[in-house]
């Protein structure tokens, strides 16, 4: 579905700014509560908090990150997913999420209909209320970006930061492949998140939307390198059915593919790593895989993680 | 000065990804606080609140908020003071701001350079961090929105609801004209937001966005009418000028022209007016006008506002 039609009367041109913001609290629904927590004041009104907060934002624009294949209700239902990716990997919990839209006259009023109704049910799925948020004209295009609020689960926030030589590497899922329909159909790791920061020997946390061989280079200490063993990788089948299209391997797909969207994290080299693991699979069906540690020099067998080019967003 | 350049070498298409965010983080020098309170982690880390908090976004495009004569300094500036004016509007203090940039990849270097520094002056006169943000491609123009999180000033925040039947409407400073400066060199009336919240005869607060025949809707009781004599309304010099220009009153562009971003609020018909616009004066110079009240049907001299059209966003 084409997010622009050629039609002034099918058009949000024609319904002008209060018929459109009254249509947005209309397809919202619920997802948005009454104000002054919700839209309709200068400002959303949050409670107090009592664990530290948390605050990420991240967008989608047309013909960068969604495309005429990807259905409306998709599209944003991926803008606010990545966004509580961004949060699960902190190990925090949502609070209320704002949304800044910049339009082209000529965007359909069906369409964004369709995004609307995608971004209450998403925002229904994960309690995270839209509180907020801005529309705005544009010479061209569709852009929009969300802002999410979150709030830790515990008392502690978990950071990219912390991982020490010696730590063991874990991820969850299987990567690579993820345009062939994962980008937009994921879950965020949310619960996982919270869990991962309430474990003591968890020492760091990111989320996976660059590329594992990209990404991982947040988590390394300076002293360090890590060390990963080809055969250890989670190799999603997307990232197989790719191989078999172009020149490069399954590995290479999992290693540098955007969007996974899955945790990376490291264990405190000392821990239980059987007890860790067997703790998780009591509490979670998400694969979990220990795909290498961080050591002083790389194993002669180990991955060469700079030949593979993650995902680059400015070109 | 023009955001695109014609000479891709100058262009942030060049710089790449990684090279554009420590450029950034330099160019935002002390604005941004240290990770993981700042940029750099999944989510920036803001501590527990003890007061309620709010939440407003709002955008610049180029084409429709500013064009070539707007210097990037002050596009950012009236990026962070047009968020920064709405939490006035609830007595909030600034806590944090993040911002998301979707640029064509022809938007010049030098430009966005001036745009950051725009902004990290504007966050350290008022007091606002920038702890994250989002860049990312588009096919064509800029777009930057920015979400501010603040906190009430004390425990009460102020809404666009609780005017009633007799209320006295008070707005700050001089209306109209903005166009020709004002609309991104005003000044946020944080201070005297926090101030209103704090005494308990104000009973309803917005600012002025959209001009004041429009914008006084929304504070305006089901059951009462705002009565406006066209003598108490505060014009700007801009306004004249403008009237000198066109076809149209100063008054008709003090009350119909946008982006004033004054503050308009109301009083309790009970409290003691002399007293209130005293204490006004002992602690501001910023202007106050007594400009009507709410009344149960319009004063026959009163100001016919229906007539008068407000700035529509979309059209």
């Amino acid at each position: 579905m084409h997010p622009f039609t050629a039609t002034t009367a099918d058009s949000v041109s024609t319904l002008g700014e209060l018929r459109l913001i009254a249509a947005i609290r209309r397809w919202l629904g619920n997802a948005t509560p009454p104000s002054p927590a919700g839209i309709g004041d200068d400002c959303a009104v949050l409670s107090p908090s009592r664990h530290p907060q948390v605050v990420t934002v991240d967008p989608v624009v047309y013909g960068e990150h969604f495309d005429d294949s990807i259905p409306p209700r998709a599209v944003a239902a991926k803008l606010l997913k990545r966004n509580l990716s961004d949060l699960a990997a902190m190990g925090a919990r949502p609070r209320a999420a704002v949304i800044s839209l910049a339009l082209a006259p000529s965007v359909s009023t069906r369409w964004l209909e369709q995004f609307y109704r995608g971004l209450a049910a998403t925002s229904r799925t994960y309690r995270t209320p839209i509180v907020g948020g801005d529309i705005t004209r544009q010479p061209s295009g569709f852009t929009a970006s969300l802002t999410l609020i979150g709030e830790a689960a515990g008392p502690r926030v978990l950071t990219r930061r912390g991982a020490k030589l010696g730590d063991a590497i874990y991820v969850t899922g299987t990567l690579g492949g993820s345009i062939l329909g994962h980008h937009h159909r994921f879950t965020p790791r949310l619960v996982e998140g919270a869990w991962l920061a309430a474990r003591p020997e968890v020492r760091s946390l990111m989320d996976l939307s660059d590329g594992l061989a990209k990404d991982l280079h947040a988590l390394t200490p300076d002293n360090a390198t890590p060390s990963l063993l080809a055969s250890s990788i989670p190799i999603s089948a997307a990232a197989h059915t790719l191989a078999k299209r172009d020149q490069r391997s399954a590995v290479e797909h999992a290693l540098s593919d955007g969007e996974d969207f899955e945790l990376l994290f490291t264990v405190a080299a000392r821990a239980d790593h059987a007890k860790f693991e067997a703790a998780w699979r009591r509490k979670f069906r998400t694969r979990l895989t220990h795909i290498g540690r961080f050591t002083c020099t790389p194993a002669s067998d180990a991955l060469p993680l700079a030949t593979f080019q993650g995902y680059e967003h400015l070109r």
